[in-house]
């Protein structure tokens, strides 16, 4: 039976291009691009068309600023850690925000344990960030500012230009984390002013495996990876070339069809939050009303717990999530939801439905009526949903 | 026209299994192993088979200790850095060889501008460590032994069941850098009684961006990834499941074919050294007589440039390497010919043929055919050459 995804955000699949054209390198065998024969030139010549895709992507000015690496979270690493090292000589202070994915979280945690100092600043109840408290936090031996573009639980997306017209003024280093914007809404370097940019393929239906770090000309960055002289020693290790291949041709598609696919994306979400009430009534819907992606909805439904609703979803072949994958297995409430005002309990009875290339109105309808029967079931036994039904 | 690839330490093809598998894995179209749906459920169980494989191919004691990485490199990162934050309350000494591959020789300049301090132990003409000079160089504060499995330009293989009863008696760690090793010889964690292993999927016939670090239980090493809690929380970031489906299939492979492949090139080799005579003179062949790789011959040729010979051939549709294909960009005569005793200019006019699966004796021919014409061209225009000749 076939399984409808509501979980792009976790699990995008590849489109039949980007299959066609890594099968294609599978059966050509390309060999390592840094070999000085013709076996390794024509791996170089697929390693260079990878580049330019994602650099057009991204409107990088040259293709040396974009650096591939294995994944958004090894992108988001190597920028920290980076230039938490680079720059330790002027200083040990980063600022970043309290809503982040937990790459910049624990990767900020690992360098607290060699005496950084970080200072998170707050959201407002939309999950936005206020450039001026980004302002405050900044002081003279500040080395870095790390704020997400959008957020991968609510969406919602940061003033990252207005961000960076701070860190500019005041010479410190600007990281984004677009993981879950590049190749979904438009993104240009040049215009947000960034420093160091991260994100990864799969967002855009390309491999898993397979990242990116835009590094603006003259940022000093030291390797996550030494070794070899790959990635204009940037990044150490031979090139995963399959994946490459993969994520040029998925950067290739989704800027020629972003117009369409936000478009499509929104019909979509549009139309769950309005049929929504028709179907469960007490519930949130997280993020901010206007700056946000377009194929994620966040709804904190009361009285119930998001992970039976998955598992009771998962029944009925319906994929949803409770948050990031990455932090499935961990057993906390979202830092994310807690920072914009949720209670622990709305946060624990949260659901993320991200939609996708593949996703239909008929999707919506029958994720409406399965959650519908997942959602009273599990109020039913809810001690705390009887009391309040029976004192109303 | 059929490329001839005697080059295979930089690129071994994939196997067709290995191709299949890959297709296949990519037409499934999997999803993120971390999510709670059956999307996920199944890419889950794909990352344990593949995890599996490579347990045995290492006779790793359960999965666990297997931790995918992006690379061989990676891996050493991995090892070298994690094992030296991880225990810098204990100290900041680190022994490792004069001829360690550049992945272990730029961590540690990485981590020396840490204020780490590095003793490097010689070797002999061979290529070969005396245990006791990793034993004298082991010091109170010594937290972490390197010493690679093979080394990837000349083939010796190092003793490294005595080196680790020297650490484990001196209670230090003691990480080995087996990217040229496993696939190719046997491998055993158990009888070398290494804590940390490093190795690579393309090795043995598998894709390129995949590796693996075997890390013994109960051995404490910081991640060089932090994020999300894949792979036990020893490494964040999505998995490429693509990749490590399949290095589970061509771990199982190798496992399999290890002695025929083993046996094969050796007679190819042995049949190289002994032709070699036929068709040039004043050579050195490098390494270790006994202790080596099977597939590997480094051939220092006097009076000419490696690097113009592997251009010649190059237009011959034959691949030879003059070294390791991560150093190729770097224009320094090899660190590890120089250990050995070469002179600079031998250095300079080192090959390096790998042997494959795909090889065959009539290969070794058109090889030994076109080198000839190589080195005599090349020579005719050496003025060193021509001294020589004028003297003689």
């Amino acid at each position: 039976m076939e399984i409808i995804n509501l979980d792009h955000l976790s699990a995008n699949p590849l489109l039949p291009e980007v299959q066609e054209a890594m099968i294609e390198a599978i059966k050509e065998n390309y060999g390592n691009p840094s070999s000085q024969h013709k076996i390794g030139d024509r791996a170089a010549e697929a390693l260079d068309r990878g580049r330019e895709s994602v650099t057009t992507l991204i409107n990088a000015a040259v293709p040396k600023e974009v650096v591939f690496t294995s994944s958004g979270t090894e992108s988001v690493n190597h920028a920290l850690k980076g230039v938490a090292f680079a720059k330790a000589d002027k200083g040990k202070h980063i600022v970043t925000s309290n809503i982040e994915h937990n790459a910049v979280l624990r990767s900020l945690r690992r360098l607290k344990m060699l005496d950084y100092l970080v200072t998170s600043v707050p959201v407002d109840e939309f999950g936005r960030i206020n450039p001026d408290d980004v302002a405050k936090a900044i002081k003279d031996d500040t080395i870095l500012v790390s704020i997400m573009h959008s957020n991968n639980e609510i969406g919602t997306i940061q003033p990252i230009e207005e961000i960076a017209r701070i860190t500019r003024e005041r010479k410190v280093l600007f990281h984004t984390d677009a993981v879950d914007s590049v190749g979904v809404v438009p993104i240009d370097v040049q215009k947000l002013g960034v420093d160091l940019l991260s994100f990864a393929s799969n967002t855009f239906y390309g491999p898993t495996g397979i990242g990116g770090l835009y590094v603006r000309r003259g940022t000093s960055v030291w390797p996550l990876l030494d070794g070899g002289v790959q990635e204009n020693n940037k990044r150490a290790g031979t090139e995963n070339l399959i994946g490459i291949i993969g994520m040029g041709v998925a950067a290739d598609l989704a800027g020629r069809q972003m117009e369409s696919r936000i478009a499509n994306a929104r019909d979509l979400r549009d139309s769950l939050i309005r049929r929504l009430p028709d179907y469960i009534d007490e519930y949130i819907i997280n993020g901010h009303p206007e700056h946000r992606l377009p194929q994620l909805v966040s709804v904190s439904i009361k009285y119930i717990e998001g992970e039976s609703v998955v598992l009771m979803l998962d029944e009925e072949d319906i994929a949803v999530s409770t948050r990031s994958a990455c932090a499935a297995g961990a057993l906390q409430a979202s830092h994310v939801l807690l920072s914009i005002g949720r209670e622990f309990a709305d946060a624990q009875g949260t659901m993320v439905i991200t939609f996708g290339v593949d996703n239909t109105e008929e999707h919506i309808t029958r994720f409406l009526t399965a959650m519908k029967e997942a959602v009273t079931t599990l109020r039913d036994i809810s001690p705390l949903y009887t009391a309040r039904v029976a004192q109303a």
